[in-house]
C-alpha cells in the first residue's frame, strides 16, 4: 500500500522534467505512475534547471495533475515573533489559468502581448472549492479578490462566478474587494481576513505577502488540490543550495505541509499530533534552527518534535 | 500667471468626464485648457460616476496627458505609529499600458482573454525615469519588479529595458526581483528597499501595500508624471462621501502631494517648509484629525500647520 508519493529535488533524480515524445516536457514516468497510484504527493523544493525552454517544475506538476487550487493557510505561530499577531487566514489561488496561460506574442517589433485567460469553468470550480473549504474548516467568510474595475471582462467573469457560487452557500459570508485594497488592508490589519479566493497571479502575490506576515516561506505550508482526491503538498521555499548537506535547513514548512496532507487524507488525529509537537517545539524556543533564531541543527529540531509526538502516546 | 490647475471632485463640476464628438469620453474643455496652459495639476479625489461605460476619471486623466510615471514616496512619519519604522522607499509605476490596456475579448462563451501590452518604448521610458529620479533624489538603488519567470516575453521585455538603462547609470545600484518575493520581503523588512520600478498592475498593488506600511492612503502623496513638464499630483484615497462637509477629512495626503508638486516645479524651499510643518504637527500629537488618532477638525489641523509655516519666516 502506497499512501503517498514523495517528489524530491531533481538533485536526487526523481522529478527533473524530461523531454517526451514530440519534444514535450513531462515528468519522469516513475514519478507519474507513483502519483497516479497514490494520488497524493509530498514535494520538497525543486530546482528548475537553467536550460533553454525548461519549464518550471512547479508549473509542470500543476499542469500534469490539473492541480487547480493552491491553498495556503497563514496562521500566526506562537513564540515566533513578527510585527503581526493573530493572523489566521487562508489564500485560495486559481492554479491553472489566468496570467499563467503561457500565451504570448510579439505583435510588432518592440510590442509584446501576454494573454490572461479566464474561463467560466475554472472560475466556478475555484469559487466552489473556496466555499467548500470554508464550510469544512469552520471558517465564516470568503472574500473574492479582483481588479474587475480594470479587467472588466476577465476579472468580471471571475467575480460573477464567485457571486453565483456564494448564492448557494448562505452560511458563509461573501465579500469582494480590489486586490490593491486587500494588500493595503492586509498590512494594516490582517486579522480582518478569513478565506480569500482569487485568480492565479493575484494568488501568487498575496500568498507570499501573507506568508511574510507570519514569518516567511520557512514556516508556511501549501497544498495544490486537483479533482478526485489528487493533491500535492509542498513547502514553497527554495532549495537553498548554499546550505545543502549542512544539516541546517528548517523543516517546518515541509512538516506543516505534511500535516495538511494528513488532514486531506482524513487522518486528522495524526496531523494534529505532529502540528502540536512542531508548534510546541517552536514556542519552547530551546531547540530551534538558525533561521528561527536558535542554534540547533535540523536533525536536533526534528528529533525534538519527534520526541514530543512519541510522548503524546 | 497660472502656476497650477486644481482638478476638483466632479461634485464641484470641473472634471467629470463628458462625452465628446464621436461618443469618446473626455475631460471638460476648461479643465483641459487650464492644464495645457499650466502643465501642472493638483487633484483632489475624484468619484467615478456609476454609469455604464463611464471610464475611471483617474485613468482618463492619465491617458489625456500621457502621465507615464506614477510616483509614490512612502516614508515613515515620526509620531504616527505603524508596525514599521524607517520605511523610506519610492514606487515608480508604469502608468499607461500593461494590464491596463483595456483590450479584452470573449473568445467563446465562457472564455475571456485580457491582453497585457508591454512595449519597448514605454518600458525604456519608465526605466529611464526611475534612474533619473534616483539620481536626482540622492537615492542609491533601483529594483525592477517583475514576473519574467512566468510572462517571459512581456515582463521579459520590460526587464531587458531596465537592464539596458541600468548600464548607463553606473552610479545607481540595479537589482531585479520577482513581484511575489518583493511582497514577502516588503512586509518582513521594508527598509531594504529604495526605488522600485515596475509595470502598471504590479505598481497598483505594490504602491498600496507600501502606503499601508506607513499609515495608509490618508498620509501618502502621489505624482503622475508626463513628458515636457506635465504632471498631476494627487491624494489617492477615496472621496469619503460619508464625511463630506463635516470638516473631518485628513488633508495630509493632498498636502504632501502639493509638496511633491512644489518640488517638481523646483520650489524646493517652499515644499520643505510645508512638509516640515505638517510632520511637526503630526509628531506633536496635539492637533490631529480623527483618523490620525486625534479629536481635531480638518480646519484646526490645517490651521496648526499654517501657523508653523508662518512661524518659520
Ligand atoms: C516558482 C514559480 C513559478 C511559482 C509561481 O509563480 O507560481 C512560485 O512563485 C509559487 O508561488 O509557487
Ligand atoms: C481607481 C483605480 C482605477 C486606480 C488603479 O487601479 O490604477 C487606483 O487603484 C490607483 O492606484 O490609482
Amino acid at each position: 500500500l502506497k499512501l503517498f508519493t514523495t517528489l524530491r529535488d531533481d538533485l536526487q533524480g526523481n522529478v527533473t522534467a524530461i523531454k517526451g515524445p514530440g519534444g514535450k516536457w513531462m515528468i519522469p514516468p516513475d514519478a507519474k505512475e507513483s502519483m497516479d497510484q497514490s494520488k497524493i504527493g509530498l514535494k520538497g523544493p525543486l530546482k528548475t534547471p537553467i536550460a533553454a525552454g525548461h519549464p518550471s517544475m512547479n508549473l509542470l506538476l500543476r499542469k500534469t495533475f490539473d492541480l487547480y487550487a493552491n491553498v495556503r493557510p497563514c496562521v500566526s505561530i506562537e513564540g515566533y515573533k513578527t510585527p503581526y499577531t493573530d493572523v489566521n487566514l487562508v489564500t485560495i489561488r486559481e492554479n491553472t489559468e489566468g496570467e499563467y496561460s503561457g500565451i504570448e506574442h510579439v505583435i510588432v517589433d518592440g510590442v509584446v502581448q501576454s494573454i490572461k485567460l479566464i474561463t467560466e469553468d475554472a472560475s466556478r470550480r475555484i469559487a466552489e472549492y473556496a466555499f467548500e473549504y470554508a464550510r469544512n474548516n469552520q471558517r465564516s467568510s470568503v472574500t473574492a479578490v479582483h481588479k474587475a474595475n480594470i479587467m472588466r471582462m476577465s476579472d468580471g467573469l471571475f467575480l460573477r462566478k464567485c457571486r453565483e457560487v456564494a448564492e448557494t452557500y448562505k452560511d458563509i459570508k461573501f465579500t469582494e474587494m480590489y486586490l490593491d485594497t486587500v494588500c493595503l488592508n492586509m498590512v494594516q490589519d490582517p486579522t480582518q481576513f478569513d478565506v480569500l479566493v482569487m485568480p492565479n497571479l493575484y494568488g501568487d502575490i498575496l500568498s507570499d505577502l501573507c506568508a511574510g506576515l507570519i514569518g516567511g516561506l520557512g514556516v508556511t505550508p501549501s497544498g495544490n488540490i486537483g479533482a478526485n482526491g489528487v493533491a500535492i503538498f509542498e513547502s514553497v521555499h527554495g532549495t537553498a543550495p548554499d546550505i545543502a548537506g549542512l544539516d541546517m535547513a528548517n523543516p517546518t514548512a515541509l512538516l506543516l505541509s505534511a500535516v495538511m496532507m494528513l488532514r486531506h487524507m482524513g487522518l486528522h488525529e495524526y496531523g494534529k499530533k505532529i502540528e502540536t509537537a512542531c508548534f510546541d517545539t517552536i514556542r519552547d524556543k530551546k531547540v530551534l534552527t538558525k533561521d528561527l533564531g536558535g542554534n540547533s541543527k535540523c536533525s536536533e529540531f526534528t528529533a525534538d518534535i519527534c520526541r514530543r509526538v512519541v510522548d503524546m502516546d
